[in-house]
This record gives structure tokens, sequence and C-alpha cells, in this order.
């Protein structure tokens, strides 16, 4: 097989996880699990296990934070880099310089996948099957994706429907990519065996580069231009990275090659997948903070610190004790702390955020 | 007019405040309404006014932080004393205690007043009023007492009936005392004219002493001793204190003598009193924390510190943040809140208390 790669775009604040995550300390950068981690730590601690090399592509705000954390990367024992996106233009900006620095610096026959920073595999040889199964799919010159068997009908994904067709063992062709359901449209996705698009793509740099040239042929120029003068992080320019299409890659790449038959999805089962997206969620991985109630039951408390949470005459409810802030919900309304954030930063309060 | 002495008892944690107030951090010693002063401060410098000396009797774990509230008790610009009871034994023996000492320091002919250590009023003026008018009424015999004008049908306090028999002037017989009802008797005591029992008491020292020794000798001979033999604070032997019968003022003295007709009231309307008795009171009494809501209203945050508190599709919830926990309820449960640190208390958690 030849050389693999794998690239994680390490942004976004996760806003759903106010107050715990701030636009400050993201999401990726936290232990929200509290296994001693941060996501970002577990996700390269789980890729670097069976790939060559691993490439964390971050914003300047967050450069010294992730290299703090990844103090190994560049090392031989952690082959790597992180490159600095001066600013953030969506995943397929992101995968996509990553994809044309390696390129150019081992040649455009390796593999490269793109990880998500801030997502929980408890499984990790499910895991690695499942990708080795989508590298060898990636091999044969397709897009492979890797699509998580649904758990629940969920509002909170996109769903990739698969064709019968198995391009090699474990990966099929993908009839195409939707966008997330209603609650009724995902129950019929899941009934007809949709699954759960998690944001992981392989694909092989020279095809990745071929079909950047193709659909976005800006973007191909800007980056070829990038990666041939590329020395090392934050060296990008400005100018010519804030002129890059704005998209994501399941747009950019995915929609139309699974539109002209060249995506391949493995249907993986049973991973531990968790895209650890809310409160909700969260709840369900790691233990909340002590609780008492008094008439009342199946409330929860996430807090930073140790405060004891007592609740008295309400049920399912949640509370957040972030550093400069409290927030109480339904666990119902978890989808609703993105909203919340929102209206924080419309009322003034953007120093919370 | 005689000489006239302000007694002030400060004990009880306060539970119901829970966990603003603690064991160690009881509510007299709090500034709960913001305005930079304890409740007990603002109640010696509100009985000050008017009285010649003020005697705060309070327990051995909060005279330290008594003394640091109030420096100046004890100078010429504030007479008075703090007495220290080794133990708690309800307002009867509290009360009594600071009634013999006093009436050995300057003579049995004073008048005595007892007031709240945790209570509020707004209107200093109508206060002294009816406080002069109670011991007018002291003067003639009689135990006075001072009954709130209901503002609504409450639950939350004891009533006094008062009868036609004008006294002296704003002062009316009692009928009887009767202990905190149940809905639907409070709102036929206020419809009935009751007051709310406020436990405002006043006395000439003889008579309390005369009375004392008619209804609880054991406590009149003991309370002699320790008057006789008392030079100051942190002395009251605790083997003969804690001899004392553990009963409250209004079962003690003010319900038998109010059946013998021997006890007034002055019914005050518009003190703006509280007694600052749960969070439902507190909250209408001060400014909450800085609240945001999205897709809910009327709820309300106390925190000791500057957080925000947040809140998604709730309504009349409650929160409350002390130094090492959180409570979380609705406002309609703010009674609870004492059955709450009971069961506190019960699992274990007796260092939050």
């Amino acid at each position: 097989m030849a050389a693999w790669h794998a690239i994680i775009p390490a942004g976004g604040a996760g806003t759903r996880l106010w107050p715990l995550s701030r636009q400050d300390h993201p999401k990726f950068l936290l232990d929200l699990l509290g296994d001693g981690k941060s996501l970002l730590q577990a996700t390269v601690e789980r890729v670097s296990a069976f790939t060559d090399s691993v490439t964390v592509v971050t914003g300047p705000k967050h450069y010294e934070a992730v290299k703090k954390q990844l103090p190994d990367l560049g090392s031989k024992d952690l082959p790597g880099q992180i490159i600095v996106e001066p600013s953030p233009r969506d995943s397929m900006a992101a995968i996509s310089v990553a994809t044309y620095v390696l390129a150019a610096q081992h040649g455009s026959d390796i593999l490269v996948s793109s990880f998500a920073a801030d997502h929980q595999i408890t499984n990790l040889d499910g895991f690695q099957v499942a990708c080795r199964q989508s590298a060898a799919a990636a091999e044969t010159g397709l897009l492979a994706t890797i699509g998580i068997t649904p758990t629940e009908p969920s509002t909170a994904f996109g769903y990739i429907a698969p064709s019968d067709v198995e391009v090699v063992p474990g990966a099929y062709l993908v009839e195409r990519f939707v966008e997330k359901p209603d609650q009724e449209t995902a129950a019929q996705f899941v009934a007809e065996g949709y699954l759960w698009n998690a944001g992981m793509f392989t694909a092989k740099a020279s095809k990745f580069m071929t079909w950047t040239e193709e659909f976005l042929p800006q973007m191909h120029g800007a980056l070829s231009d990038i990666a041939r003068e590329y020395p090392g992080s934050e060296t990008i320019p400005r100018s010519v990275w804030e002129g890059l299409q704005k998209i994501a890659i399941d747009y950019a790449l995915a929609e139309p090659l699974a539109a002209l038959n060249q995506v391949a999805v493995v249907p993986a089962a049973n991973l531990g997948w968790s895209d650890v997206g809310d409160f909700a969620a969260l709840t369900e991985l790691r233990p909340g903070s002590k609780v008492i109630e008094l008439g009342g039951e199946d409330n929860v408390a996430l807090s930073n610190n140790k405060k004891i949470i007592g609740f008295i005459d309400v049920d399912n409810v949640l509370v957040i004790e972030g550093e400069e802030a409290i927030l109480v919900l339904p666990k119902s309304s978890s989808e609703r702390v993105k909203d919340f954030v929102g209206l924080l930063g419309n009322q003034g309060y953007s120093d919370l955020l």
C-alpha cells in the first residue's frame, strides 16, 4: 500500500457546548470526556496508530495550544506538522491545503485521510479496520468515506445512501449524500439503510488534486502555488488564502463525485463513535458532577470545578457550569445551545463567547 | 420614659437560604440585600437609633464575626454588648439571659425589646413610631408586640388576633397567638384582620422577670444566678445554660399572657418589613445576577460571584450559586430548600451545610 498521511482540520468553537467550550477554548482542545486527553489528543493518538504522519490544520489563535498539546508532533515518534490557516475557510480549503503540502513533501502517490478533531471513537480496532477498507477503496481511484451505521434517526447528521455495488471488500459505491434531514425523513433514511456522514474522507493525493482542479480550478491554482513554496507553518500568505472559496468538502467534492459514481463508503457499526455534538450527547459519554435531588429526577450537571449541584422539584434539567457562566436547560433543548450563543453575541456579550 | 434597651438574638443558619447562607456564614451575617451591610448590621443601626443600648446574643462560633461586624459596639457611640450563649436554647433563653443581665446592669425598671437579627425594614420612621407605641403599652405593664399587617395570606408566619380594646394609642389587647396556618386558614386570618407575628417583643424588665418566674421558675432561678455573677461575655457556665428549657418566647410567654389579656399589639402597615425568609422573598428584595434567557421567562439567579446565568426553554426557575454548591429549583419550591438542606445532612454532606 502507498504511504498514508492523516489530516486533522482543528477548527470550530463547538458552540453547542458553551460555556464549557469557548472561542478561546474550543471543543477539540478540551478534555470533555474526563479521560485526561483532549479530543484532539485522542484523535491524533487514534490515527497515528496506522498512518505515516499526522498534519493538523488550525488557526493562528490555537497554534500555540495545539503545539503544547502535541509536543511530539514532528518528531520521529510522531511524524507530522501543524499547518496554520490564516483564517477559517471551511473544510475543503483546510483539507486541500494539507493535501497539496503533503503531496509536495511526499509525492502525489500518497493516500490522504481527513478526520474530525473533536469526535470520540472507543472501538479502536474496528475503526482501524474500517479505515483500511476505505484506504483500499481509495487506492482504486475513488473518494472513500466511512459511514456510521445509525443507532437512532438523528437529525443532527447528514446521511449517505450506499448502493449494493461492493468495490473492494467492505466498501460500496455511494448513490448520494443528503443533508441533515427532519425527523420523519431521518426515520425513513434509517429504515432504508442510509449511513451517518462522519466527515472522514480518504483519497489518493493525485486524484484529490485532479478533482480539485476540475471542480475548483481557482483553489487548485492557489494551493499549488502555496504548496510549491511552503516552508513550514504560519507562512501561508493571507491574501492568497482569503481568496479561496469557503465550502465544505461534502459539497465541493463528495456530492459531485457521488453523482459520477466515484465515491465509496465503508459502513461501520459499533465503532463507539460520537461527534460529542451537544450536551445530550456529552452527558451520555462522561460522568456528570455530583448531583443531589429532592423531588426530581434525571437531572444532570457538568461542572468544571467541584461544586455540588442541587435540584429541587425539577426533572431532566441540565446545568452546565463554565468559568464565567452557568447554563440551565431541559435536556431536550440541548440543540438550542447554539442559538443561545448567537443570542449572547447579539446582546453584546461577545467576551463570553 | 424609662431607659430602653434593645436585645438582638443572633442565631440560626437560615437554612432556607442555602447555599448562600451556611452554618459558618449564617443569614444574619450576610449582606443578602446587596446594600453593603449585613442584616445584623442593619438591625443594630435601625434599633440603636431610638434605644439606649444594644445587646446581641450569639453563639461562640459567631462571636468573632459579630464583633468584627460591630466594631463600635460597647463604645459610647454605640453602647451595648455581646452575650455569648454556650449553645442554642431557642428564643426564650436568649432573650431572657439578656433581660436578666440588663436588669442587673441597669436596674429592673428598664424597658427591653427584642428584635430579630435577620429581618429587613425599609420604613425606618414608621418602624420607630410603632416601637414607641409598643413601648408605651409595655410601660403599662403589658407584654407588647408589633404585628405586621399582612400583604398576602402567607403560610410562613404565625398570626396575632387583635381585639378592639385600645390600651394606649395604636396598641390593642391581643386575643390570641396562632401558629403558621395552612393556605385556607391564612386567607381567613387575613380577612379577619389578623396580623403577622414578627417576633418583636417589648416589656418592662421587672415584668418580664416576674412572668418568667411564674411560667418557667427553673429558668428564672438559673438566669438570676447567671446575671448576678455576669462579668462579661463568654462566661456563662455551659452546665447551667444547657439545663435551660428550650422554648420559643411565643410559647413561653406570649401565648399564656395573651390568654390572661396581658399582651398588646401595635398593628403596623407599610413598614417595608420582610423576614427575608426564603429565596422567593429574597428575589423580591434585591436585584438578581445577570440573566440571559432564550425561550423562557421570569427566571432569576443569585450568585456570589459575577457569573452570567443563561436559561433555555425554562420559566420561573431559580438558580442560586454559593461558594461550593449550586441550587436549581422552581420559585414555587422556595420553601423546600430547608428540606433539601436536611437531605444533604442525611446524605453525609454535613461539610456543605
